[in-house]
């Protein structure tokens, strides 16, 4: 499909400054930008490349000002970024989504779905399942016994659901993703064997939760784990057995929550980040990469860095101290020969 | 099932303080107990719920002294933790489990099957494989060529054996687990590309493993990856090729082990741990989470800590000194312009 | 099959010392050598073994000279490890590949595959795919819409590739990798929820990449993430959307790139390595293990180490300081009695 300058710009409520007759039908990065696309300008970083990008029509904020002419349409908006989203959004819902039930496929005589399902070819629902309208499961998706899901959920190919967990409505879960599998749980024996743990638990995810590729929630070994409203896990992230997450809460890739912990809402998380059991960690709190959390948190907000977790302007300066520590050594090195002399040691 | 707070008391060998007929079907976490649940008490950390759960039941070590009236029949017994998870084994193993075969799945003529399997749908079997009595192999589960496995196993959906590797007795292997995929094997050429080095071995698993979601070991260059007698790995964990992990060790998740290295036994790695490849670790080390082993570890039991790694009160000590490091760089330019003084430089 | 040595020394062009008739059929490590196989010593940690492995051949580097006799026949080439990556690439070459079309497994009518395929069952090709000559699909695969993969690839179990993704010549992916799923975007809104950002584009394989199993490759926004020619990636890589990594580079298990960084080629990353999104790293860089870059890196060829990255040489003086702050500490608070003293303030 084709759009005009002119049509964009009255979706977005923009300003344009250029010809409204150009059109586009599809969307580029504004450093490769092709003729016939549109492109946006939101970091600084990429300023630069407004200049000469072959993107017809190009969305900036309205407080850019051009040092030299602009070749491409600019549309003018107060937030470039959630624009580009907005338009990126109406696009992706006029894709159509497919429908019907593929063969072979294996639906339990006891599961129910909801109107409009997508089953994929060697997608298996087990016994008990509910499933609500404009469920979406892809192939070799596995949804076990007594599972239930809601409304206008994405199960990509090869998502796993264990028995009796519970999937919110608006849900997204990624290839090769893991809902419900047992929580590390196993007794010390006198002989050194480990004895497992019964993990009699589920998993339940609240409504607009998305889970990344790969990603595994383990499941609790009495009661729930649980991902509160609109969690955001990238891929490979470890959720274990009994965590709360609260609301809002987004955790980027190769991190991990250990067992019972209950992580705050509208907290962020970089990657190879972790958190150890048993914790509570304040709303808000933000980790940069590689933080390891080891105690209670209980600022809200603040922003850790390090293993074990400080504060990131400590860590920051103690960081540059690091860094100088051989010359630091040097320098207590040379001041103790002085003071020896000074004392009229040598 | 309903049980009396009585038949527990017996099951455990336990001494009850309360009604003994009180009733109880599930089980639940102190902190949120229901009525007609029994609960437990062993971390001390969770003692002010006893007096208010609402669980029926509560199972206590003998040395627990309460402090005020406790509503819940209690059960006391010399461990409380083992007692609860013995329940929670019997309650397990009281569960039925799924036999018989589903359609379609793949099973192909050369291989064997023992007494009493589940074959979910969209499972495969390869060529020549041999599988012992009880196992469950749950759907989209891949088994290839001449791979072997014990009795009692349970191979959870998703769960992928490459050709020719050897599963024991009594193993769980979890959702999206991968056995026997190629080692990380590359020979450089002059050029800057590399060649890849086929991986002829195979992957080993003793008896009593357990293998998390997700995680991945790697076959052996030549010979075999092994896992010996009652390992336990978390999820993401990554096994390298020709890594031999001795008995009883456990791994938490997101940690790694590079190829050719020998892990004794007993040994407790927590998160995002790793060790490098082509070493030696003694029985019973333990590492803190992101603990990074780069050298052949020959003290026997030792906990370790930072990357590189080393004991883990060396750590703490030093990491003390890291968090002061402002301060020590401020008190040593206070003395050099001291002691500059002093001299009679200034 | 059996090789006598002599036909082993005509293939790597090896010179024989010992009985050159004696017959081999299989690989073996030098450290438990059987008799009837091949061997190799390349690494001097391993001359030890050389002495009493009951390995029938041996490939050793010309420079090597033995101590005492050896048992078995050795093969004198200029490069031991190059020569057995050579023989075992030969004898892969000569196992047969499965070929035909296994059921059930679901095929598109608009899909169409190259000569000589193996299509496991329960694979799933979508609509409109294009696959090249003697490729291998493994069972549980899938395959979406519009997705081209070129000549001699292979697809272990449970690969999953999502729609319009483009895969090179000669790639290898193992079981459980993801290629294409949605990039972690979202832009947050007022209350603290966040909108997800449709992720447009796809990701590009070129000639030559292996995959790891698990490892997940996001597609990007708009436009491609990118593996040039040549890239190998462990388990358990998380590549970013609209990532580019450059040719012939290597990165290890638990790594991760962020968004949008450009990776140079020829680059070595250890294992839980990082890099920050929206950067540049330039050719030839290598990180050990648990390094972090969070800036880019233009030296071309530089040894990183440590979160935030720094050099190696630079990393090592430092870690030396940490562990002896403790030390450092005491000196520090000696020296300032001692000046307290001298300045007669006690």
């Amino acid at each position: 499909m084709e759009f005009s300058a002119k049509q964009i710009a009255e979706l977005i409520d923009g300003e344009i400054v250029g010809n409204q007759d150009v059109t586009i039908s599809d969307v580029s990065k504004i450093e490769d930008g092709k003729p016939g696309t549109i492109s946006f300008l939101a970091n600084p970083k990429y300023t630069k490349y407004i200049y000469d990008t072959r993107a017809s029509v190009v969305i900036v904020n309205n407080t850019f000002e051009p040092e030299r002419e602009v070749q491409a349409t600019m549309i003018r908006v107060e937030d470039a970024y959630s624009s580009i989203a907005k338009l990126m959004q109406m696009y992706a819902e006029m894709k159509p989504r497919k429908t019907g039930i593929e063969q072979p496929s294996f639906i339990s005589d006891t599961a129910s779905l909801g109107d409009f399902p997508y089953v994929g070819a060697f997608a298996y629902i087990g016994d008990h399942v509910k499933i609500g309208n404009n469920v979406s499961i892809f192939p070799n998706v596995y949804i076990g016994d007594h599972v239930s899901i809601g409304d206008n959920c994405i199960l990509y190919p090869g998502a796993k659901i264990y028995n009796s967990c519970v999937i919110g409505n608006n849900c997204i879960l990624h290839a090769g993703s893991v809902v419900g599998s047992d929580g590390f749980g196993f007794a010390p024996g006198a002989d050194g064997e480990f004895t497992k743990i019964p993990q009699l638990g589920n998993v339940v995810l609240e409504d607009n939760c998305e889970i990344g590729a790969n990603t595994a929630l383990d499941r609790a070994t009495m009661g729930s784990t649980v991902l509160k409203r609109g969690v955001k896990l990238d891929n490979f992230v470890q959720i274990a057995h009994n965590v709360e997450v609260g609301e809002n809460t987004v955790i980027a890739a190769m991190s991990g929550v250990a067992g019972s912990t209950v992580i705050g809402k509208n907290c962020m998380f970089g990657g190879h980040t972790g958190v150890v059991g048993h914790l509570k960690v304040a709303d808000g709190v933000k980790m940069g990469a590689y933080t390891g959390i080891g105690n209670n948190v209980k600022k809200e907000g603040v922003l850790l860095r390090g293993t074990p977790a400080i504060e990131a302007k400590a860590f920051s300066r103690s960081w540059v101290g690091f860094k100088n520590l051989p010359d630091l050594m040097k320098d207590v090195r040379t001041l103790k020969q002085e003071v020896k002399k000074l004392k009229g040691e040598e």
